[in-house]
């Protein structure tokens, strides 16, 4: 079968024919129909710190994917609730089971995770195989949607997390296509105001495309007064911190009401200086670190959310390609031309 | 000034003339502009058991309200919160922030509370004084819904306790105006379903003109039936229980999924016989005795809701009376064919 | 191998020879050392209604016990967490995995459950095969408490669901094994002040013994006054219902605080008139169905208080059988002369 | 009346006559038998930046107190709740009652604070005055142990926030009085394991006879190894963390579990480097800012523990002086040779 592998160490990836993955007892086989790039690709691709000691080639590239199962092995056909046939997607991280994590709720923070794409072949292929607890049904949403689940469970996981939405006031800092989806999650789930900010003001666009009532430009806007002037004063209930960046880090902190909390999601790739006395204690924020998605309580209620219509990431879909164009799908996202790019393997 | 009393045990009330309350330390004095007429208020005018033991006529009638500040007390100006001029609603319940229940968020639970309109004078007046520490600020909500920002409060609570809304299932068993509010409330939090049942196919249209996506009649549908198929099986996460009648709890049971929630607002005026061991233990239910709206949370969201365009209740509104019309405000709540009904006190 | 089994429809058991059980791939072999009986056993004995219509003989009787493994599938075998040789016990509920419940935190509620010496061979013999994930490690826990960790974590449920008990005020209701054990897990759990009620003070004793500060016999206390003496009128934070009698339920609604707290556990056989307004509403009460234990987080909870001393449920043991004298073990429960009952397998 | 004043900006306090505070309206007067001299109050005798920003001499000194009621306005007698002769402790943030925060649970958060002793005349005399609102009945607590209530609150707040403690794992970074305090709140609280680390061998001796199973010095432990060894290699569930510097801080995120929980009260004087996506995001965690007391959920609890016997804070009370001599205890303070130090005004 066809699939985009990290052949060996260094820059890049390449197009390869592979065998078609086996279909363990507990598994099931999906052909893969469509498929997510993520910024973790774009990593892989560059090879760079992280992924030269992550990645172990050669191994097939894709964590984001939906497809049609194809087979399934004897206990996972046994279950009784899968079948041939079925569209789905999958969570991607495949954890242990009997962590301290995994057995009290915190699986997406199991030591044990094997990453698809990362640390076990992934889904930028015909085919991929996967544990039976891992698929997802797709029960009538479109696969390409089922293809960014991955990315838009990030969204959900960190616009719910430990705040009640109905009413709030949501600030989203970074809109990439995971901020650009939390807004929109946050406007499904009845957040009152959302605001949103990027220094690209194409994504501030997609922003506004996903529901976004204030959008701003740090180039142009005083972020952190516009966001307590838009709140009577009071700063927000939750940030939604995108961005992964120092500067992005003490807005974050200011724009947050006294008593509200941060979600950050955006991973640094240098640290930051926290004044915790008077960022963090003297202003009782909360602080969470937000990891992959709750298995699979995150998944529930975004499938949920997707099949009503209330959210619907599509708007920020920007680029499709084929599997073959992997270069030019790299291409956009590491230019910043892109919302959401998508791999089309089988239309 | 003009208000409506119940001047004497015994059906009905009186157009009167009154002083004008006067104006403690601590107290804002209101000249009402509308006011709600709730079903408390039949009671009161039929001079049921509970109006018998409760009410010590004479006393002012009516609790949901808004209207101008007039007039503030020393204590009440020197908080620099509130000013002549300011258009507000209140919260009806006089707590006395001192008892376990007051200091520790369930002040909407004090043993001492004193309802306006029942223990102390009320709002179908020209002018009522109230504390200060209860007065909301309407900041631009209408004045129409402010007047009916209590019941709107008691649909928040029901809806937003103990279960994270956004891409829930919900059911409102029973469409009097707090169910009618209620399913305007489960949307706008994020509700992925909301089903509305009622034996009155009026009552059912102002249900779906708040938004239900599935309206069921007890009399030609088959209500559990129906929720569990509109849940692929499951039953809904939650129950909001606004009919207060033997029939609904058993539906509402059936009709929570395995470890979902039922939360009671309809009041009784009968025992029921519940299966604890079947209806809520093995089913894993969590149930909810709903009284007021919690102070001040539950304000605070609903405000911001209402604010935000998210939450309209004035679909439910059917009728509006000048301050004379009482006794054909309440013909119209008794008879069935009301939804919401206003008292227009000053135009 | 030696087995306790309900062989025909009847009343009575069987001590039998049966196959030793063979051990899935996904399975462990376990040498059961220690078992507890259960109520639950007391009716499978009796054949009642529930018994008659959920048994289906011949089956091998037990779900609570320890035991050391001596074999394991090559998957379980794998998985690198269970070894030969490893003293363990095991949630006896074998869940599916895949359901709502199963999925979203609520395994103990999946609608496939199978009980095992219910649904399937239990642990009244000298050996059960379990499925690995349902294995608990004892690390230095004694196997004879090990035996009876399922009521325990009844127990641990009942306490800990939907309340903070640092601090807090408890009335069990009802020293039946598992309410007895639910005073220790209160008082580990550093509840402020724990009261407990029965008709039988051999079980009032019991209570005492682990921890009570304040027992009450029905026949001679008026039992809702006193809570409220105890707690300054308030009541208290929360009622652990143990009985299962409409005469509980009744007490336990007056005797829990406005805005207090009732977990159902005791599973009555006839249904309760209840005053939803007066017991449940106007006093704000959430009501919890107690099923099983959460999957694994009270086991984790439990596990750990008891390795550290805090909790120590040995004194509710009151009689120790061998396998073969099943029938002595019924009729000490029968008669009430029990607190809780061990039948020591392989010592 | 006698008051330890700051008379003027400058390092020290002064010892002078002052007339007796006015009691309002609503305001309750104390005659003060017992204050706890801070680390704030060593601040102010500094006179650092802190201090020197924000104090406004003159000011009567001291925050942490207990006396008896001699004198209450007419608005506090009318309440019914005090009463002349009530030994009582006090709440020392005084709030406004009408923002955001106080009106949804965050009191401790208000913006318009004003704190005894700081902003506005405190303890260190012979009497003060306060609004009956803020005032907490000992009920049988030792005025001794009243007077530290405040920062046994403040152990209180940073124990039990976000976090079931019942059978969890504790590391109490840092052991002046709060951090010892906390030891003891956490053991009364169930947690099955409690760590404690300082570099003071005195201090770890008093965190040890608050129950501490495990104490770690940094100069001789290797803390972080230490903690994880006695958490088989998982970390605690929550660290409580009490010093304030940008080492503990780094300790903290290590010693924590992954999905963990840092509840922050040491105020750092400098900044900590952060590199968040390795200490917060890819290990769950959750940091919570800790000011104050919850008002007045924290009060409730900390009593009712106080006064069940299972927290008692007074192992922790190392020195005890004369009002007048405010000098020598600020000097034990600032040498490290302290715990808890109290001023015995009124024996």
């Amino acid at each position: 079968m066809r699939a985009i592998i990290k052949a060996a160490p260094g820059v890049g990836m390449t197009v390869a024919e592979v065998p078609t993955p086996r279909c363990g007892p507990a598994d099931v086989l999906i052909k893969v129909k469509a498929a997510g790039v993520c910024g973790t690709d774009l990593h892989i691709w560059e090879w760079d710190r992280w992924a030269s000691n992550r990645i172990r080639p050669p191994v097939t590239i894709g964590h984001e994917f939906a497809g049609e199962i194809v087979d399934l092995g004897p206990e996972a056909l046994a279950a009784g609730i899968l079948r041939p046939g079925d569209l789905v997607t999958a969570e991607g991280h495949i954890v242990c089971g009997h962590c301290l994590q995994c057995r009290t709720g915190h699986g997406h923070l199991c030591k044990r995770t094997k990453i698809i794409g990362v640390d076990r072949d992934g889904a930028f292929a015909d085919f991929i195989a996967m544990p039976a607890s891992n698929i997802v049904k797709l029960h009538g949403i479109p696969v390409e949607v089922g293809a960014i689940m991955d990315p838009v469970g990030n969204a959900v996981h960190t616009v719910l997390e430990g705040v009640e939405i109905p009413g709030s006031t949501v600030f989203v800092l970074g809109c990439g296509p995971i901020g650009c989806f939390a807004v929109g999650v946050a406007k499904a789930a009845g957040a009152s105001l959302v605001i949103a900010s990027d220094l690209n003001d194409m994504r501030l666009d997609l922003a506004r495309s996903m529901g976004a009532d204030l959008v701003l430009n740090p180039m142009s806007d005083d972020v952190v007064s516009r966001v307590l002037e838009a709140t009577h004063g009071n700063g927000v209930d939750l940030v939604c911190e995108m961005s992964g960046h120092p500067a992005g880090h003490a807005q974050a902190f200011k724009a947050a009401r006294l008593g509200g909390r941060v979600n950050l999601l955006g991973t640094p790739s240098q640290s930051t200086e926290v004044d915790f006395a008077h960022e963090i204690i003297f202003r009782g924020l909360t602080l969470y670190g937000v990891t992959g998605r709750k298995m699979y309580s995150t998944w529930n209620t975004m499938a949920r959310m997707i099949r009503s219509g209330q959210l619907d990431p599509r708007p920020v879909i920007t680029h499709r390609f084929p599997l073959e164009s992997i270069a030019e799908a790299i291409a956009v996202i590491k230019e910043g031309r892109a919302g959401k790019v998508i791999l089309e393997i089988d239309r």
